[in-house]
């Protein structure tokens, strides 16, 4: 098995390394190929993903990615020119975002609250699209559109993903949506649900507009089990589970096709967070879960759960003191296959 | 002064009774006039917003709503057909949503985190604006859109009111929007923003990311003074921050014409909540502090904070037990003025 590495911006290679030596500890035959993408390399050469090298990554088996994104850079560039270009290019449209409070994780919320759900975000449709437009810049009168592009094959495929994983879990599915004022798209995933809830009688399905869901999110977390939502409400909403779950120092995600046809890219939920790159201090534990969501997906469930296994010990046992990222990766490691 | 009087649907009319009757505790000589609109009369006449009734209730000084929505009607017609058409008549593209800690108010968030913060969210614009549209509806190829639409006058006036009122504040604004991915309309409210700022060189202003924003939300909320964004971002993050200040039973808020050619429209957060209406518990909370930003806005402030201190006296000596919505309104009318 062949795993193309994008370390990528700021932290993003700290947190990697780490990553892909506790990869290693479990899995040591599997192959890593590195792709130098991001602020530097768009620097030095003005390219940000040239088809030669995405047809190069699209021979991998998986792709593990740290973060894009650099401050030096105007806002966007990197990550309309290469992580979402990333995700469209190989049809990444199954965006899973797993939240599960550990022993031992920070907790944001009062009460002893747990909450176990799966954010199934779409990911090639909604305002992602870049089907935006302007006119008039710069003046008084300038005009700026963004248009959200929802279609029912996407919308379908994106739902089955969602009732399928919902079968396996608690059988609860939340659709979330705005379909009281975003009338035409909101009326699209509203069908599309109902419809493919006939094939599913086991996934009881809930209806829940997102601003509501923002609320019950906190103050009733544990109601939720699969949440299906568009690509910018499943960004926001993951932002504010990702804090229910410890903080995106724990968040991992994955991004799927679901055909297979390409190869799936597995990514922490954070950011490339320049004000403290370079120092050694940031958490590689959410890489390292999806070093976890990634092995899952290439069917080494055996190996993902060692890992897994051993961040969840490392947490729960964990003193109050804050740790350097090779000390965490290090007692991750220490601690696979123990 | 005449205030129009819209009770509208559910607990509306339970609220609004409430919130008038404190009103006149404190104002008697404000006339009200009565609206009937929502479901009932839709069903009875098949008219959303008659423009003779929006005529009639233009020439009042302020609007007064409990809230729209029903069940029975398909989802989105009442909101769309009545409330969202007089925010967008009455040119309300200020949507003012304060959110403050009360001692005795429920907390959400672990630890004792005060939150004060005021979201001053745009309201004529944005993807609110109905620009969408369909085809192939119901077939397997349906494509669904929905256009986002910003302008330099509507990001310059509703920015302008949010950096008046952070300079009255503590001075730190906050501008939320989403320009790595939504790159025209955030270029336009970042330029915007920045331009601005140079008339306002006391109000540090800091840029942020719609999904971090979430996540600091609930994680570092003390750092948030005054927020300005969009119509969409604003209605998700004004649920969460009602939340954080005690649930929606205690967030209010105002809509305002900034010209003030249009009386403004006062209206608690929450909406019309079917499954507890008619039953005599809703929380009238929200409702009354709708009236105390009427008054606000009326110049009547002597008058909003009798009212104020009396609900924050209330919370702060109610008890564990939960009080009927004439109880609650009861015992606030009782501190008023006391
Ligand atoms: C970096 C950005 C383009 C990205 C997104 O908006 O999807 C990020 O916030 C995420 O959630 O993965
Ligand atoms: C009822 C709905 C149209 C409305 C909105 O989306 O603005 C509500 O959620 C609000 O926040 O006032």
């Amino acid at each position: 098995m062949k795993i193309a590495v994008i370390p990528g911006d700021g932290i993003g290679p700290e947190v990697i390394d780490q990553a892909v030596r506790t990869l290693h500890e479990v899995a040591p035959a599997i192959d890593t190929s590195y792709f130098d993408l991001g602020a530097r390399n768009f620097r030095e050469t003005g390219r940000l993903l040239a088809p030669e090298t995405l047809d190069e990554i699209r021979h991998h088996d998986a792709i593990l990615l740290g973060a894009i994104g650099d401050p030096t850079v105007p806002a966007g560039t990197l990550e309309r020119g290469i992580l979402l270009e990333m995700r469209f290019a190989l049809d990444h449209h199954i965006n899973l975002r797993p939240t599960k409070t550990m022993p031992g994780a920070p907790r944001v919320l009062a009460g002893d609250v747990n909450v176990d759900l799966l954010v199934v975000r779409e990911g090639t449709e909604g305002p992602y699209t870049g089907n935006g437009g302007a006119l008039r810049v710069g003046t008084p009168h300038e005009v700026a559109t963004e248009v959200s592009v929802n279609t029912r094959f996407g919308v379908d495929r994106l739902l089955r993903e969602a009732f399928e994983r919902a079968a396996v879990r608690r059988q609860r599915l939340t659709i979330v949506h705005k379909p009281n004022v975003l009338a035409f798209a909101g009326s699209l995933w509203t069908r599309a649900a109902d419809d493919l809830s006939a094939l599913y009688p086991d996934v009881e399905v809930d209806h829940m507009l997102v601003d509501a869901a923002m609320l019950h999110l906190v103050t009733t977390p544990a109601r939720f089990d699969v949440i299906a939502t568009d690509n910018l409400f499943g960004d926001l909403i993951t932002d504010l589970t990702s804090a229910l779950g410890g903080g995106v120092g724990l968040a991992a995600s994955a991004n799927i096709d679901g055909s297979r046809r390409n190869p799936g890219m597995f990514e922490p939920v954070h950011g490339s967070a320049p004000d403290i790159a370079g120092r050694g201090v940031a958490d590689p534990t959410a890489a390292i879960l999806s070093v976890v969501l990634m092995l899952h997906h290439l069917g080494l469930s055996r190996e993902a759960n060692a890992i897994d296994q051993a961040v969840q010990d490392h947490i729960a046992s964990r003193g109050p003191e804050s740790c350097s990222t090779e000390e965490i990766g290090e007692r991750i490691r220490s601690r696979v296959g123990s």
